[in-house]
């Protein structure tokens, strides 16, 4: 089959023919890719960012974002069935570790990460297990939510979070109105009463957060902290969602916090750096967020089927992911980035 | 009344006398202080550091951990009568603002701090509210338990936040064996299932913290983040609860997480600098501490009258009071200094 | 002044002329009323049912629902001025026992209840505190919004509770598309992700509640509860919120439930009779509710300025207070009793 | 192989040989029996009681408090090997469904449970899953702890979730001084700082309650609930935990509820019953508690490897289990029964 492998760390990826994955043992699925997302972290792999922490040999197929149809199944597989149209949650999990029985599979202490750690679903075939498959309506073409599964998954559960503070009342601030922002902006509106603000550098992106359920929207223009703090009288809002955390908006994020108001993390490359003597004196938090649960994903594409969360992408043949890379490096890819094989 | 003075920054405070304090609302409480506490923030006011946050006028007198006897009340007060023994909250709050009708009487949006923003204790007498005080059994002594009025009450609050995590075989680390630490360990015991593991640089004070029930003790001597990882199979604490917040410990206290573990500070002085790659891939947090509510004080005093928490104290009477700050200053001081005037 | 006058029980109350109250303490407030709401529990004590529970000593004034104009204010109240337009949280609670200091006003331990336990708002003017008045926006008209003060607030309350348990795809079941229905199906729009099954009597009440957001109508039939279960897939409701509580609906939602479901009782009248085997088999849990808490009804009144929150009200003079009190015993009273001096 | 054997409703079970279980799934794992506990459900589901609500197929073998040694395993097992001690969480769960995935086991959709839906461990093997085992250290014996298996993890499920509620100066009450209750002392006292009031019958069960941690004990006489009322300042207790359920006790539990309380039931047999007016203006709760999770059990292993949970256990060899039975029945049975092969 063909993939989209990665060679060596700063270089671009090249698409390849390779042997098609198998099944081994009782728990696998292996499913006919449909769609596969393209993200910012491929890129962040790419320069070898991830390197050390993911552990992966090369090379390896990319792809962390996947949905598609179960092609076959392992012995013990019980929930989906062949044909079944399934997103396919981003980790591969044991099922018996404390974190997995919680049901904080992305703690997992014996998982694998298709896409990050082993061979991902920028391919015809993804192998993943029983524990990772959404079974969906079959009227859902996997192209059009492929992105929920990670991109969409991470709001969706970093939002989940936020949700706890956001009475009727408040305000929560979402930095960054690309992918990850028009998602969150959605969630938000369906889980919580809160007043949005969104604050992004392009004011065409913000206009796009309007139609999604954005209250205020400020552009960040160097101006955007006392902005914000006019609109929330001058005391800043309860949640900030910060879906850059780097270039500044890390530290612009602290600036816009109420007290005992909650920093959520899910953008990455800068760093947090505050004096102890601010955290302490304004009780402020600041909350870590990975991908979600699997019943995180479960109830997010419930949203999407009721048609509370959409999300645009653009489509490129399996062929063109080259192409895909350099449009979103670029700048110029409009909504997210989609490779069906 | 005699009282001590802080006259000017990175100046030793005068004792002086001064005028007493006078009810002139109806809600005023006026205490004949029995005990008031000398504390770190103490050092920090006088040398500045909070000379913006909080905004006071100097000169004005020092001392925000204060027990003592009720000896006037105003025309509204109901829930003491002049004799009480009370233990006194440090901030006097409205009650009507949300903070304070959720119970969050610190983040009071309409609030004065004694001994930071306005007259503190460290004098004969101190200007109160009825919201303020905790009536105590009469046969408890002010001097005894002035010092859990702040350092206890922060201790406690942090405590009681980080509790919501430690089930049991969860491990928690306490950074610093001084006085906050002491308290600490006591209410972590009191309040969880957890195992305890306390570090700090002094041998002496670390073999104290098995009698209040530490379960491991680890010398902070360059090699303790590897001890901590050792005794946490690898994987870090639950919770790490720094009560030092500067000279490193703000940085070791993140090394000691495990994964989807928080970090809560209550010392400071120091930076909290983290790369946000490091808080997403692991989902760790950071809780920011300041100090407990009334009725926080309320179930300390509780776990204090159960003999669940004890504090060791060097009393110095209120015209020594320098050389309780030297004592303090130099290292001398074993224990938490009380000022009894 | 006019007031609503109960002098016996099980007889009708008597419009008479009385004393105007006076300002006698420093938190006191005295509203000019601009609307007293008329709900089933002024039946309910005219009954005596309320009697025993109350203490309250006849004769006294009715009305527990009340908004208006501050006219008069004690010498310690700061957070109104003469002329504001307000809202009034129906209890006068005393801010310094632990439940007040929790926020949880309805359990202060010494509260009095204008209306159930001393004189009510059903006349020109109500004596209350401080501490119960919320200030609006003075574009508002308290006719419009008055019986959002108890019977609203005790549907947020309930729902706002009920909220934790409802995440997407969840279904919630309402009984009752009455007053409090009207607005717990509004307040469970806007603070959840839920699908909402309204139940009751009455085809046209429930085809109301269709443009409030019901996703989910079912004619109390006596087949009703398969009904639930047919929307529910067989498993019933993850929340079942009673807004009767009387002839049969408290038995009703009993069999509603989900395993580990949440039955919230807001109606009464009579009895909730289940074996405790049911009880431990499923896991279910049953859930009392009061009124809301003082920043409850300040969410409530902000959901009602976002226009998500709206009320049917039928308007009476004062001085026809018996031909309202007649029209909801007989159930003619379309939308909410108002009664306006 | 030997087996308890229920082979007709309302006769006393027999001891027969029956055909050893055999490993078919790739999850399986066969556990050789070192402790079977016996419990007063046995006598329930003798009488017929659960017939309906387990739809269990006469004849099968009793036994859901179950632990011993891995015997053999199937091919995905990776959590335990042969010889490995372990005990057996009661239920067969799926590891798919939306409960199991959120660690909640007990309402996993997909469940059986061995000893009463299915064949259980009173015999020389038991059939159960790689999700049910808890492994244990070789240096535990499984007939000391098998009755932690079902009875202690139902006391420990309850009590983590009142645990929530009781903070320094709260008080508990636990109902029944026999096998639950006994673990329950301890579980609360490992867990919160609340004082524990136990009720009983029996005096000499009381008086070994105060061993575990009880801070008072009431007997049962008619005149109990003045007492606890007497013991709560004359406003009952945060939480009531319930080991009985039945013969008054249900009653009586509602009785000793402090305003916003909340009553766990764990025991069976009775009704609750109460009015909804009762419920509505003391705003009280009541909460169905089943066997608590693998977490729990978990949990509850650290606590009884830490020495905090210990248990009185009457040992009897499995040929002897109609004499344990009789014993059990007629109250001669001091302590919990096991049965060992």
């Amino acid at each position: 089959m063909k993939a989209v492998r990665l060679l060596e760390y700063n270089q671009l990826p090249r698409i390849m023919e390779i042997a098609e994955p198998k099944i081994t043992g009782p728990h696998d699925v292996i499913v006919r890719i449909g769609g596969a997302g393209l993200c910012r972290t491929d890129l962040h792999i790419i320069e070898g960012q991830w390197a050390e922490k993911s552990g992966v040999t090369l090379p390896y197929t990319l792809g962390h974002e996947n949905a598609g149809w179960v092609e076959a199944i392992g012995s013990a597989v019980s929930n989906v069935a062949v044909g079944d149209t399934v997103i396919v949650h981003p980790l591969v999990t044991c099922g018996l570790c404390r974190a997995c029985r919680a049901g904080n599979d992305m703690h997992c202490s014996n998982s694998t990460f298709p896409g990050i750690s082993v061979d991902g679903g920028m391919a015809n075939f993804l192998k993943t297990s029983a524990r990772s498959v959404v079974k969906l309506d079959n009227s859902l073409a996997p192209k059009d939510i492929a992105a929920l599964a990670d991109a969409g998954l991470t709001a969706y559960h970093a939002v989940k979070k936020a949700s706890a503070l956001l009475y009727p009342g408040t305000k929560v601030v979402v930095i960054g109105a690309g992918g990850l922002g028009h998602i969150g902006v959605q969630c938000l509106k369906a889980l919580t009463p809160a007043e949005i603000i969104v604050v992004d550098k392009s004011p065409a992106a913000l206009e796009l957060t309007r139609q999604w359920g954005a209250d205020y929207t400020v552009v960040a223009d160097g101006n955007h902290v006392a902005k914000v703090k006019d609109i929330t009288d001058g005391q800043g809002a309860e949640a900030v969602i910060d879906f850059v955390g780097e270039r500044g908006a890390e530290r612009d994020a602290v600036q816009m916090l109420r007290r005992a108001g909650s920093h959520y993390i899910i953008g990455y490359g800068g760093r947090l750096d505050v004096p102890t003597i601010d955290i302490i004196s304004t009780e402020i938090n600041f909350i870590g967020n990975l991908v979600g649960t699997y019943n995180d994903l479960v109830e997010l594409m419930t949203l999407t089927a009721q048609g509370k969360v959409t999300l645009h992408t653009a489509v490129y043949p399996l062929d063109a992911a080259l192409d895909a890379i350099h449009d979103l490096e670029s700048g110029k890819l409009r909504g997210r980035g989609i490779l069906v094989p």
